[in-house]
């Protein structure tokens, strides 16, 4: 970790950056593949599985069988781990439900919304180093809750042609009916285009490698909507002189072993906290499987001595998407922090809890992006349509104020039509 | 308007094939205007003023006086009419409000969201043949609601350079107290980049034409976010054999009016309510001053006779901006209408109180999008922060459940961020 001592305005500027992203120009190879598959359909999504991925495949769908078997594979403990999850999970985004409420905005004047489930939507779980069957929990509880009729998932298979079993146990768990062994490009391709076997959706959701990302960037031409931008994943920790240095080192660490383009940031108010945690990095790295990976993250990040009263414009410049408040002032600083994806608050409260079981989404903003975006939530599975019902009496108390403004921009049909209905009544 | 007697699959696919738009590559236009931007600043934002809209101007920023002036411009009956939407608009979205509940997903795991405004939006008027002052009032007033604390908003100025008196009033009378006078892609790359004069945003808002539309879709590339994708306007009516065939007509036309690429679907189970609206928009589009656009409108649009138990499919499929419901069995259908932007319900409520008074937003997906977006609203001016504390109770229950997880996953570091916990709890 690169170390800033109550740095100026500059240096701070330095100590936030991201590591650039070399997204390099993958839209020529993107758009290829959806061209081939918009043609070709299912024989192009196994040509791409066999040439990316080294796998050939008769059949997409994952079937009962393999799901059956795939409970079978797993440890009790795990089994009831995920089950815990999945219900601290549901809790939480059954809480999101927004009842419908009928608002008179004036008499005769009824207004309200409703939310309704995107019909088809398209879970992506990527394989590679590990089976990320907790995004299969985060991703397909909002889904199912939210009443969403057709859920598609895809995940690339393993060497074998086989898919992991936690994730096929944790999506049949979680009600999840139609899973593709497809991953990549082809994948996103073919839930943005259909196939004969792959069901065309209207939204997608899921994180991914660089391919996938210009592959999602690429369907929302095409009208598909995705869940959010993506970036490498970033933690930022904010501590005091009473923070725990191992606690510290620990969630650093975790969220470090993601990726080498994975960035965390510890602000302090207390240089000796800094150097506890630093002794505590090299200690706690000895021991990590992926040390490689999150060595080489530490090298995009930065310790930061502080004031206290810097902190706040720190954390909501910075709009870290985790953010994990270890001081004896988390109160203070709780209702200032307006740009962060999840918040962390406590020493008892690790990134990993929300990764995986608190009940929060762990698909959050990246990259800033929690300026503006969300996170995933059961908002992100929903539409609101908004209705409205007015009576005789409420056009007539609405009517000129709407005749009037139509007048004024130019638009006597507007106009009009509440003209006719004012004549009607009148008789 | 094209005429459908109980289609078939493919000619019903026919009759709701919405116009096909020729957007163009604009991409490489509205780039080069980016990048002057980015290197020019206001003197390029002048520049594309002086060139496109023709007008020269030395000061960007609407003052005071111009506010004032306009404020007198104004007669009180629209002024009135205004203050009237306005209310309607704030009591609706206030409502939309949500509280901040906490929820116990399991002992010692309490897990809650908060929204907060987007703290730096932008808002895009169209000027053109129409001063779009409702736009003002749907943008502006969920912004502010929100506790958006930067609200830009940009609008070109008539040939005079002057914006157009509507529009100011309507600005100062929501709060919003930044407006400058830009137009075109030029100010959406202000709004996206900032310049000496014009903030840089996180957010952009507002219809436009296939130039602004073209500039949003470049901006999303930098990561600025958008309100939805944009598309031509468009409405479908349901009837029976007792709608009123003038209402419908009217509100056919107020759609119609809109532009030459909008579209307007009637779906009818009566062949007599189909006649009958034919006969009265001939009538009725005699005396519009905006009579040629609406006829070409008509062209692209359809009026379909289908049978009473076909009416949900087709509302879903066809996933219109706005639905009008005036039928004697609107009842039977409302539970049922899961692809829609806006819905409008009985005989007395026009399409038109959506667009300016009723309460309801209408910033609203086109273009099918209702099948996956929903409209602007509150939600779309804030992001919903979720927080998690956790208690030395609460990571004892849900503490194994994560590290079997996270050793499942292969995320070994995830895993001792709780063991490291736990091990100091036991002492």
């Amino acid at each position: 970790m690169k170390k800033f001592i109550y740095p100026d305005s500059t240096s701070l500027k330095t100590a936030l950056t991201r590591p650039s992203i070399d997204a390099g120009d993958m839209e020529e190879l993107v758009k290829s593949i959806f061209d081939d598959v918009s043609i070709n359909g299912d024989q192009a999504i196994q040509k791409y599985t066999e040439r990316f991925d080294g796998v050939s495949l008769n059949e997409l769908l994952v079937s009962g069988e393999e799901i059956s078997l795939a409970e079978k594979a797993l440890s009790t403990e795990l089994k009831t781990a995920i089950k815990l999850a999945a219900s601290n999970i549901k809790t939480f985004h059954e809480s999101q439900r927004e009842e419908v409420v009928e608002i008179e905005t004036m008499p005769g004047v009824v207004c309200w919304r409703k939310s309704v489930g995107i019909d088809k939507v398209g879970l992506y779980i990527p394989g590679g180093t590990a089976p990320l069957f907790s995004t299969v929990l985060m991703l397909g509880i909002p889904a199912v809750i939210a009443g969403c009729k057709q859920i598609v998932l895809c995940t690339p298979t393993r060497k074998d042609g086989t898919v992991h079993p936690a994730v096929l146990y944790t999506a049949q768990l979680i009600g999840i009916k139609e899973v593709y062994k497809v991953g990549g490009v082809q994948a996103i391709a073919g839930m943005s285009l259909g196939t004969s076997t792959i069901p065309k959706v209207y939204k997608l959701f899921g994180p991914g490698n660089q391919y996938v990302t210009a592959a999602k960037q690429y369907a929302q031409k095409l009208g598909v909507a995705i869940d959010m931008p993506a970036g490498p994943s970033e933690l930022m920790v904010v501590a005091d002189e009473n923070s725990n240095a191992t606690f510290i080192a620990a969630d650093l660490l975790s969220q470090a072993e993601h990726g080498s383009d994975s960035q965390v940031v510890l602000v302090a108010t207390d240089n000796t906290i800094i150097e506890k945690v630093e002794i505590e990095l090299t200690k706690q790295l000895a021991d990590l499987p992926r040390k490689a990976t999150a060595e080489m993250a530490l090298e995009n990040s930065s310790a930061i001595l502080v004031q206290k009263v810097e902190m706040l414009s720190i954390i909501n410049e910075y709009a870290p998407e985790h953010l994990i408040l270890q001081t004896s002032f988390n109160e203070e600083l709780l209702n200032g922090i307006v740009n962060a994806g999840s918040v962390f608050i406590g020493e008892y409260t690790p990134e990993s809890a929300g990764d995986y079981a608190s009940g929060t989404n762990h698909t959050l903003p990246t990259n800033g992006f929690a300026k503006q975006y969300s996170g995933v939530s059961l908002d992100s599975f929903v539409k609101k349509i908004t209705f409205q019902q007015i009576s005789k009496n409420g056009i007539q108390q609405i009517g000129s104020a709407i005749e009037e403004m139509a007048a004024a921009e130019g638009l006597d049909a507007h106009k009009n039509a509440v003209s006719v209905r004012l004549k009607n009544i009148k008789g």
